[in-house]
Order: C-alpha cells, then structure tokens, then sequence
C-alpha cells in the first residue's frame, strides 16, 4: 500500500495506526537482524504516538496524509531524548536536547517514528559498511550493499519496514542508497529542507530528502517538510508549492533532455537500457525528448570532491585527535581534507559559481534531465571497485552521476526504472532547475505509472 | 570650497569647471612630482569631460552636484582605454575595455576624472610605498607615509589636487589613509557600492567607498554610487536613502558608544584625547554617550586576517610564477596565505558567521560606535613598527581599529578629529549597523560641525 492508501484505510478505520506500528516493529524485529538498516528503533514512543494518532483521527483532527504511518528518520537528524549518532562511535551516548526541524514536521504531521537508521558513518561513504553498527544490507540481495550515506533508510523503505524513511544527501547520499534498494529517492533544492538539528557533512553541500516507494509518497512528504526556517541560515524564504500532482498525471510537451555526456559511455548496458527505456515511454506519453550536451560534469564533481573534503574536515578537525574512534575510510578521507589549501579550496567555490551560471543555459533548451542515478546495480559487500571499461574506487564510481547535482543545489529524484539480469533494482535520476519539486516530481509520477515497477517487492 | 559650494559657483558661473579642472591638473603638475599620489594623470579626458559638463550646465542638464567636480579614481577601478595597474607591474600595459561600476556613476553624475591615483602594490598593505610608482608621500609632512592602501586617494584630496578620490577598503584601506591625511573616508555597508570592474583582493572584504575633505561631500557621493548593480553577485537589492542629511543637522538623543575594549590602552595620548573630545562635544550637542564593552575584536581581527591571506593567495595564485614583479611585502602575505589549510580558512568563515551575530547586540545598546581610526597620526616613511607599549608591525598596529569593519560588513567613517602635538591630523572612526549610511553620515556632520577642523589646510 502506498501512504496515500494507507491514509485512506486509516480514514475508514479498516486499520488502525497502532496495528501498522505493530506490524511495522514486528517486521523490523524480524528482519533487522540480517538487514542492519536501524541503529536505534523507538518501540514505545512509537507505541504512543501512534495511540495519539489514532484518538486524534477518531476525533476528527487530521494532519495530513502522514498522519498514523510509521517512518523512520537516519541517524543524524537529532531526536530529543533518543540517541543520535550520526553512525559514529563520537557520539554513541548523544540524547539531543532538541528535536532537528525535519522530526519537529514530522510530528506535527503525526508520522509515527518507530526508529533511527543506520548509515554510512558521518554520512561519509557510499557502501554504509558501519564498522560500529554493521553493515546495512540489501533487501534484494542480503550479499550486497544497500548504498550509501542513507543505506539503513533505503533498505528499510525497500523491506517495507517503513513507508517512508528520511535521509541526507551531501553527494549523492540519497539517490545512491534509492537507485540500488529500489526506492524513490528525492533530494530537494539547496534551501528548501531545513538543515536545522541535523549533524553537518558539508554545510554547503548537505541536503534533507525523503525516501519512499513511491512517488507519490515522496511528494506529500515533502508537503510535510517544506519551508523557511529562520533557525537555518541557508534555507529559503521562497513559498512553497504542493508537491503532489494533481491527477491524472500528464507530461505532453514536456522537454526532457538526455545529456550525451552524462557518463553513458560508463554505464552498464543494463542502466544505459532503463534509462532509454524511461524517456521512450516518456515520449509516448507525449514527453519531447532530445538529446544534449550539458557543461563539464567531471569538472562539478572535482569541484564537489575538493569542497567536501575540506568542509567535512574542518567540522570534524576537533574529533580528529579520537582516531582510534574513526573507520579507517573516513578517517583517510578527513586526513586528506587537512592537507588542502585554502587557495584550492577558495578556487573550488569561485568555480562552482562560474560552473553554476553556466549550468543555467541547459533549462533554457530542456525543462528537466534524465540520467541514470547510478552507474550498475548495487555492488556486493566488500567489492572496492567498479569496472566498466576501467577500474575506479566504488566511491568514485558511485557519486559520478549525482555528486555534481549537489554543486548545483537543483533537486534531483531517483526512482526505480528496471531491474538487471540479476533481478537488481535500477535507478532513474531525474534532475530539474531550482524550486521546481513539483515538477519533477510530475514527471516523476507519470514515468512511474508508465513503468508499473512498484508492486515488485525484494525476496525478504 | 567644499563639492556643495563649488556646485553651486558652477551653477552661478562664478567658475567653470574647465577652470576648475585646469586648476587641478596645474596643482597636480605642480606637487605630485613630490606627492606622487598619482599613477595616471588624464588631462585631454579630463579637459574633454570638464567641456562637456559646462556646456551640459549652459544647456540647463544638470545631473547634480559632481557635475564638473575634479576627482580621481584610485587605480583599482577599470577605466576604459586608460591604463589601470592595481599599483601592480602585473598590469602594467593593462587598457580595460569597460569601466567600472563606480567609474561609470561617476561619469553619469557629471564628475571630471583628471586621473588614477597611486596606491599600495595590489591593495595589500598599509604604508602606500610602492616599489614600481614610488612612494606616496603625506602633504601634512612629505617625510611621513599617507597610509594605505588608497593613500594616493588620501593624499590627494588633503593636497587639493581634487575634491574627491575614491578609495576601496578591505582592511582599513580607506579609513587609515584618511585618518593620516586627515580627510574623510567612508567605507559603506558590503554591497552597497558595486565592485564590478575593480580588480579584486578579497571578495568577501572589499569595499568601496569616497575620500573627500568634508562629510557632506562623502555623503553626495555616495547618493551618486550607491545601488544594485546585477554585475556584482554581492550588490544589495536594498532602496538607497538620501545619504546628505537634512539640515540643521541634529544628534539630539543619538545614543553613542565608546568601547572601552577597544584598545584603548594601546592609541597615543593624541588620539585618546582627541576621539574623547570628539564623544564630548556629541554629548553638548544632545547624543548620549555610553562607555561600552563590544564583542571580541581581536578575535575579528584574526579572523579578518585569516580571510585575507588566503582569498588574496586565491586570486593571485595564478601570477605567483612572476616573482620578480611583486614587492617583498606583498610576495610574502600571498606565499603565507598558500600554506594556509583549507579547514582553517572554512573554521574563520564559520567564526565570522558566530561573531556577526554577537555584534548585533551592540546595536541593541547604541546606535554607533565612536573609536580611533589610527592608533598614532602618520608614521614615518621607512618606519616597520609602532611602539605604544609593546612593538607593533606597522600593518598590524594601523589595521587593528579598523579591519574588524570589514569582517562585519558594516559601514565606517573616517573623519578629522583633531592634531597632535607635531601637527599632524587624528582621525575618528564612527561605526554603525549595516546599511545605516545615511545614521552616520548624519552623526559625522554633527561632529564635524562642532570641531569646526575642516578649513584647516596642509602646508603644501
């Protein structure tokens, strides 16, 4: 069942929140201990929020379709009184004193959180091999990893232990762990999520997002969301829209734009096939698809890579002296961030501006982009490399197609578009200009409904 | 004659301003050879513009008071077709096709530019003893520095050479020139003045802003240059204010602070008595003057040298193979900032961020701040330190009252406060919130009023 069903049958009381709840906890009892996708799971105030749920609906105070649906949120979005540990051993005995911004809306939407995902540590890497929490798996194939940062928020959604799960995405830290469990993944535009509460990556980077089932989903989530926040000095002023299409979905005249250098030359057959597929059937619902060429992306991401890793650096620079507390990856990662200049660093952001105003003639000939989220289907556990024509780092390998949308600042989307010979999800990245949510979500939807993947459910 | 009276000689046809402009050009002929306060002297479009602007007055197209007024641009702003080095030999033959922002307003206001003033190498230091135009001199004492980094600018108007000069400040650039000149310097609110067609030496510091002998006359020109500009990502949107106050000027209730953690253990007895002077003639005329601590300023300078060093590595980076054409002086601040890390210059931003916010609460208490602009009056040529207690590098001790403005981004004034017991002028530095250019302006007029110290004249 999609939220919006489940919202329904709340409505018609054919079944309560405190039974999804149940059955929510109960399947996460089941299946986490293979899974590892939550660090901490919140069975009693769970328990009472879903109770309040309930009453509230029996009395006629609705909030909104979230209102009853258990969820969860990823380890850095600070929960008060709940532990908060940004999948790292430096802030195992963290209770925040406040709940961040995105938990606040999710409770007064009357989500139920029945716990915190595990991740990434630091929400820095693409596998969410946790060496303090374990390794998140995926529900497709426990043998592989279920993407990273948000890896615990992605298998959950994918295992249906939730219906929603919320991540963060510093460069690709959403779309990654989405494309590769067979979820919607969307990162909104810089600003319009607020960061408030949520431990810092990369504070010109980082982005909030919801994972999902479906689109759908994903869109009257981001309704719950949405807005200016004063407590967080990057977010937007700028009005929020409702991000759910209305019905029936239509896309004719749409301009969709395959980006000819987007990587296709280093993409499996299989996702070069899927994301084909999905713009021909955008085409027959009346979608123009055109090929085009869009500035340097290996460029945005080096800018991307160089600004990570000096902002990531210099937030954590004073746990650094803990090294025994970090994994050896992220560990290296925060070392070789030290050793930039400053002058690297400020030449990194010069260009992202000049490479961001550039990036601006490409909504003048199209209205959004499709490309692929990832470059395979999810790797196995252990696997360091990826090779398609030539051997890169899995890191490198799996942020190429995403990472520089997170320069940009523009929302991005992946959904699922295909499945490979391996029966492994696939994932369609959709890209779109600043605030316009709404409309990718839009096309989102009818690709979506044209593709008619989501009753497939993993083996778990 | 101040730019008010002189206007309105024009507008009388007591005087022309081919007169005025010839006037200007013979005293420049006459005392730059030892002033050397300028880089470029631009008589034929000086004569040509001087012509065009009596004929424009003879027509009745008045374009308000700059029109036919002499002033000098320092040699950071981009002039068309006319040579603009940045006191620099790395562009030496540099002819820029456009003009900058300012230049351009000033052209619109009627102004007669007669030429580009001399300055310290690139905008990077205090002392204006350029090794390639030669040594700025102070027309109070031709042994003594004018300051820097626009200390052509300063010397200039204190000599009559013109009647305005503009000036850029990114750590006091302005202000200590006309403090040791004893002219008037203002420095406006970042984003106030457009910065399109300076060359740059810090983009997050460099402000812009006019030296000239009274405040009225810094007030009508920056009526002239105030406003958005779309060519410079840092221009405010904010509405412009009439910036010349309304008269009689009145300071009637104005609360003042004088922050007692503002080094004033470390300024002459001069400069002391003088600023204190200066807070007591506001109290006659009706202010409210309150001793007050303010936020760390050390702290502010710090991090504004941070800052510094590493965004004037960044955008001279590419030019550092041409050693041999840098001072010493500046050659090392950019070879320091390069080995500055990445994660240092990231933790100075976030500081700024931390300490921008504890300052509003200064403006909580009172509308302005009243401080030194210098700790001593000139030093002398040659001189490397100032000694008031403890032994100062020359840059560090000239800066320390002012570059702490910069990093706030908010608007500062230099004006005449009195001399020292050798002659020599003291400048007061009034401080307001951002964007309250008009507030001061208005205070400084009152000041100025009651010290009556503006007829007094250099011996040249």
């Amino acid at each position: 069942m999609s939220i919006q069903e489940t919202a329904k049958a709340l409505r018609k009381r054919t079944v309560s929140s405190v039974e999804l709840t149940r059955d929510s906890l109960r399947r996460i009892a089941t299946l986490d201990p293979s899974l590892r996708a939550f660090i901490t799971v919140t069975e009693e105030v769970a328990e009472n929020q879903a109770r309040q749920a309930d009453q509230d609906l029996a009395a006629g105070l609705d909030r909104g379709p979230l209102q009853g649906i258990p969820v969860a949120v990823k380890d850095v979005f600070c929960t008060v009184g709940i532990p908060t540990t940004c999948g790292s051993k430096l802030f195992a005995g963290h209770l925040p004193a406040h709940d961040a911004a995105v938990v606040e809306r999710l409770k007064t939407a009357g989500a139920v959180i029945v716990g915190k995902t595990n991740m990434h540590e630091l929400a820095y890497g693409v596998t969410s091999a946790n060496p303090h929490f374990g390794t998140v798996r995926n529900p497709w194939d426990l043998e592989r990893i279920a993407g990273g940062s948000s890896g615990g928020s992605g298998s959950a959604v994918a295992a249906g232990l939730v219906q929603m799960a919320m991540g963060s995405d510093t460069g690709g830290s959403i779309r990654i762990p989405a494309s590769f469990c067979g979820t919607v993944g969307l990162k909104p535009s810089f600003g319009r999520v607020s960061r408030y509460g949520v431990l810092p990556l990369d504070f010109s980077l980082d982005h909030m997002g919801p994972m999902t089932r479906c689109v759908r989903d994903a869109a009257l989530t981001l309704n719950a969301l949405a807005g200016f926040d004063p407590r967080d000095e990057t977010s937007s002023r700028r009005l929020v829209e409702p991000y759910l299409p209305p019905e029936p979905v239509t896309i004719q005249g749409v301009r969709i734009g395959l980006p000819e250098n987007f990587y296709f030359e280093r993409i499996s057959s299989a996702v070069a096939g899927a994301v084909k597929r999905a713009a021909r059937l955008a085409e027959e619902a009346g979608a123009v698809v055109a090929t085009i060429r869009v500035p340097d992306i290996p460029h945005l991401n080096t800018v991307g890579r160089i600004i990570l890793l000096c902002e990531a650096a210099a937030t954590m620079e004073r746990y650094l002296h803990r090294r025994e507390d970090f994994g050896p990856d992220v560990l290296a990662l925060l070392d070789q961030g030290r050793l930039i200049p400053a002058t690297d660093y400020i030449n990194a952001q010069r260009m992202r501006r000049v490479l961001r105003q550039e990036f601006q003639s490409v909504w003048k000939q199209v209205d959004c982009l499709f490309t692929p989220a990832a470059p395979t289907s999810a790797p196995k556990i252990g696997q360091m490399t990826i090779d398609l024509g030539e051997t890169e780092d899995i890191r490198i390998a799996s942020t190429r197609l995403v990472r520089a949308v997170n320069v940009l600042g523009v929302p991005a989307m992946s959904l699922p578009c295909g499945f490979d010979e391996q029966g492994l999800p696939l994932g369609l990245q959709i890209i779109g200009p600043s605030f316009r949510e709404a409309f990718i979500l839009k096309v989102g939807a009818a690709i979506e409904d044209a593709l008619g993947l989501t009753k497939r459910r993993p083996p778990v």
